[in-house]
């Protein structure tokens, strides 16, 4: 066989994989995978990985934007040999199987990052090359290179249109990411019909405009050539990232091609059989792979082996040369954090003065950023507001702009929530152990409700630092005072949500989100003063909840978060003046609470004794904790911020008073812990 | 005075007006402002309005898209004699005043749409110039206009950054929308100081890109003749909205200005009193409005009341020529629906095959369309899933394109969800009572989670028409498949969240949402068929939450919603086997629910039964009408949705089974409904 014919007969393999996945499955999508196959089987040629170790530092990085397209991918694991064999693909999409609808990083070996929700996946890409870049900058020397992989990104129309792909790629352009070649699928075509019922822009130009190098491929259903050589000019770009149109028809070779019915549903049975013959396969086989297309791409797979194993020998050269920073990479690789991080965290006393929660989490980025080389972070265009810069860092930016270089560990992401959240999942997929963190306003952590989302459901560690938590920000008023924003988040699985009251507290949230390994992290912080709390430590507030003040025998119970502990600690000496003794409990975060024993968790919140919560917005989950609850279950005001306290009556008497309405209304009912449940 | 002098001085008086409302207020944003008086000044000398009558349908629209300038717009509203004074200039962003932060659409008359959050306002232009578009295709005749007026808005770096103005953008570019004027204000600063940090992408390009017609004003702190004449020029556009980019200095004549510095912190004493000497102030004197401003700007006022008294005229004469129209256009202004237009409203028997919530949604969709005009949608690329098309309806499009006209009803949003959210804000903010929806997978409605949120706090009365509401939908997987996203709703106020169970409640969901006038919906429904329940109707489900099956003295009850009240009904009958007495509540809307009488809600969720919830996702929130909880507290999985159901134990059998160990845990126990609380 030629090698342009085994290509070609590899190509139909792939795209006839995908198609009896779909067809088995009954469900999915086959006209992507059928367009994007020539490209998917030339790119991954010349991709390097090992399909045995997955997380091989220097690997390739492939995202799949458009995860519907998801058959494609897997027949491409299928065929490279990663532990994904035809047996799953004949499981496409069915429970409990490795070929879930969308790629799942968690189930797929292979897969980089969960993909589905579109636009998610080339703002991730962005984050993956900027992640290498960065190790590149950090670690390489000028006689040994330990980092030099590409970032490679399908994406389709549907992708381009999500304004969150927008914002990744504005960044991708002032960042001048070389590193990062995404593939459009130009097949003019989208759930609705032709692309040109809403999206008629100049994607070339805008992206142009984004500071893009440009290919284009006209007939990329079919001239592996051109392809070839668009990724080979791709790569000549120094100073830019790449998009290359790869023009296509969707559901190539199918009677139905180049229309909305191929999208989202299988093919017919006669199509798939027409196909078949068309391309020189038996119709009546199914996941049919020829001898000579798997021994093709194992040779590959040889190939890989070879250069993966040369890059061990290259790193272990590298260790004996630089035996500093070689310690530092295998400790990164290894999952570990240094020795003695945690002796940095900053420790408070109430002699120690009211500081904001934002300016002690500044505290604490300060002090961990000098000892822990992964700790990178950034803020969407809020940097003076959320402290979120150490002072005199580099910034991470393309050494012409003169503005810092790619060692800098520092991103200004612009006012781009979403892109950056997405960034940041893409930085924490890159591995090598990064714990990131992205600055905003908590009320604008919403914006980046998607990316927050797969974070969680992928077991990203990133880190929200998200100041001006609550109409404590004051005159900016409704429209930035956070209302729903935690029970949001809180209903999300897998994500910790921290509240911290004080010094003690935000060093504990994040010992928990720099440890964390597999959910990410929201940190949510004053703007304005709050008091060293009597009680507080690490270790207490590092169960999630704990007993701040602690009565024997207390006729109530309040539980807060935040700024609400302190005024709660006030209310309970007022209402020791009027004989009721009321234990407080600070509750800095639900998910890390949740996890403790429910012998410690009853402890904290017993049977007998009335609880009433303190949070200073929506109510909506605290019956989980509490019987009563006290919080603000309309939008904010714009105002001073203690004016708004007072007019809310989040004083020292306003909760006062009603703990005392609670002890009152519970007075002679018997009353069970929350926390006792029925299954 | 010439008239060059004034101008000047009016452009000093908006300066100093807005920087002494800042300083007043010690906190709020004097940079913009100094940049964009004198657009400011010389767009709205040509803008038609009535400050006494701020509903006008026929008046133009400005848009604050960098809300944080609020204190140039609420100068220019005293200068042109609205309803807000100096005096309340003094009020800037105190507690109940009406300066607030960020401009409030019920806070301050004038205000058109709320702004702050960076894009949105951007983006609610979009819909405003639909809206313009639509109404004016619907009613002028070629003899008599009614609509003509312009949108116009201001923008920063910032609202460029957020993908949500991109694909605002893009669509309308697409649309065509000339009578969309927006203004850059590119200044070169944000937040982090210079753009060059992150933003030097080519906007200018990129706004071609999306079929934008471009004018440039190089000079645009003090050439107010430039200023003129751009308006004038993108006054001829045919065919493309326009931007134009004013190059400012921010903080002009500050001697902080070209800085960060002035951006967010109200400007030094000394640095107010060099501005004012040197435009001819008094140094000493603040809030100042020269006579001879006053009576300019009067003058424009009467100008434009004689536009205003001319369109009555004219409206009178419309209406006369064609009384059907004009009844209609007359009967929207006063915010009524048809006369009737709940008749059509379809019912359901049980007698009446299962059949997918989406599906029943269509039903009323196209019930509804053909008689109430101003209920117009589309949906994010999803129309064959969404169902949100009614059969044969045109396309909202530009002429041009063959593909619709402008009176068309259906918008093609592209994969554009937080883009369709901020537009829909904005149709509805055109006020003719437009009722406008928009489609896409539930959970993806989080994607505009920032535009919802702005929604109710506006008080728009927008419906989101959110399918795919659960694991019901399949094989899509966890990417798809909301958990978080009722919790995350139901905790923002004054937004009401449908989930409805059958026909009838889809009926009554649409009821609901289409005589809102002050707050949106989302209605949640399902892509699998649901059967039409014994019990229900469009009265009882307008309650929010009633009794399906009561038994007399239940031993428990099953609060549940949508798909899942089918399930508890199946499983209240297997209970009657076992000799439990389980009542079924169907619980669609908790917005709606809460309004109801203490004593209705009570005999709905009565003391001395425990009551037990039944969703298929986050049990976050339930708590407050139940004392246990079954939900899913993870993501979920790939997989048949019938699958999905069984394994999650979302079945007559799991739910029956905690029904039953529910009843058996409080057993002996006194049991108080949750509704009755201490305050
Ligand atoms: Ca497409
Ligand atoms: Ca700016």
């Amino acid at each position: 066989m030629t090698s342009a014919t085994i290509d070609q007969k590899a190509v139909s393999t792939i795209r006839l994989l995908a198609v009896d996945a779909v067809a088995a499955a009954n469900s999915g999508h086959p006209g992507a995978p059928l367009g994007l196959a020539p490209a998917a089987h030339v790119l991954w040629k010349q991709m390097k990985f090992n399909p045995r170790d997955t997380k091989w530092v220097n690997r390739d990085r492939f995202v799949l934007s458009n995860g519907h397209a998801c058959a494609l991918l897997y027949s491409l694991l299928v065929l490279f040999k990663f532990d994904l064999h035809v047996s799953d693909l004949k499981q496409f999409r069915q429970l409990g199987s490795k070929t879930p609808g969308h790629p799942e990083v968690l189930d797929v070996p292979g897969v980089e990052v969960t993909t589905g929700p579109l636009g998610q996946g080339i703002a991730n890409a962005v984050g993956l090359a900027i992640a290498q870049k960065q190790f590149a900058a950090t670690y390489n020397k000028p006689d040994i290179t330990i980092s030099d992989n590409y970032t490679y990104a399908f994406l389709g129309d549907g992708c381009l249109m999500e304004g969150v792909s927008g914002e990744a790629s504005s960044l991708a352009g002032h960042l001048k990411l070389n590193n990062l070649i995404a593939f459009w699928d130009d097949n003019k075509i989208s759930i609705d019909g032709s692309t040109e019922v809403s999206f008629d822009e100049d994607v070339i130009a805008r992206y142009r405009a984004y500071g893009w190098n440009i290919v284009e491929v006209e007939d990329a259903d079919d001239n592996l050539e051109a392809i070839a050589n668009a990724i080979v000019e791709a790569k000549k770009s120094k100073d830019k990232p790449t998009l290359i149109k790869l023009v296509t028809i969707i559901g190539y070779g199918s009677l139905a091609q180049g229309t909305h019915g191929v999208h989202g549903s299988p093919l017919k049975a006669d199509d798939i059989k027409q196909l078949k013959t068309k391309w020189g396969f038996n119709p009546e086989e199914s996941f049919a792979i020829p001898q000579e297309v798997s021994d093709y791409y194992s040779s590959h797979v040889q190939e890989n082996i070879k250069v993966y194993n040369d890059w061990h020998a290259t790193f272990k050269a590298y260790k004996e040369k630089y035996p500093k920073e070689g310690a530092e990479i295998q400790r990164r690789l290894d999952g570990k954090l240094p020795e003695g991080w945690k002796d940095a965290l900053p420790r408070f006393t109430p002699a120690d003065k009211a500081v904001a929660t934002r300016k002690l989490s500044e505290g604490v980025i300060s002090a961990l950023s000098p000892i822990i080389p992964e700790f990178i972070g950034g803020s969407a265009d809020l940097t003076p507001s959320n402290l979120t810069k150490v002072a005199g860092s580099i910034d991470f930016q393309p050494p012409s702009s003169g503005l810092g270089d790619y060692a800098g560990r520092y991103i200004r992401y612009g006012v781009r929530e979403h892109g950056m959240g997405a960034i940041m999942n893409g930085i924490a997929a890159f591995g090598a152990n990064y714990k990131n963190y992205g600055g905003t306003f908590l009320n604008f952590v919403s914006y980046a409700a998607g990316a927050v989302r797969l974070s969680a459901l992928s077991h990203h560690p990133v880190t929200w630092v998200a100041t001006h938590d609550s109409i404590g920000l004051g005159e900016d008023g409704p429209t930035h005072q956070p209302i729903e924003t935690l029970a949001h988040f809180r209903a999300i699985p897998n994500l910790s949500v921290w509240r911290p009251a004080d010094g003690n507290e935000t060093s504990a949230a994040y010992l928990s989100a720099v440890e964390a390994t597999s959910h990410p992290t929201i940190i949510a912080l004053t703007r304005q003063n709050l008091p060293q709390l009597e009680g507080s430590s690490i270790e207490a507030a590092s169960k999630g909840g704990y007993t701040l003040i602690k009565n024997d025998k207390p006729d109530v119970i309040i539980v807060a978060s935040g700024s609400e502990v302190a005024i709660s600690v006030d209310a309970s000496k007022k209402l020791a003046e009027e004989g009721i003794k009321a234990n407080v409990v600070s509750l800095p975060d639900f998910f890390t609470f949740d996890k403790q024993s429910f012998d410690y968790k009853l402890s904290v919140l017993p049977d007998g004794v009335p609880i009433m919560s303190v949070e200073v917005m929506s109510t909506f989950g605290w019956s989980k904790y509490s019987h009563e609850q006290f919080g603000l279950n309309r939008f904010g005001a714009s105002g001073k911020a203690p004016e708004l306290y007072k007019y809310f009556e989040f004083t020292p008497e306003g909760v006062a008073g009603r703990a005392a309405k609670t002890v009152q209304f519970y007075k002679g009912k018997t009353v069970y812990s929350p926390l006792n449940t029925a299954f």
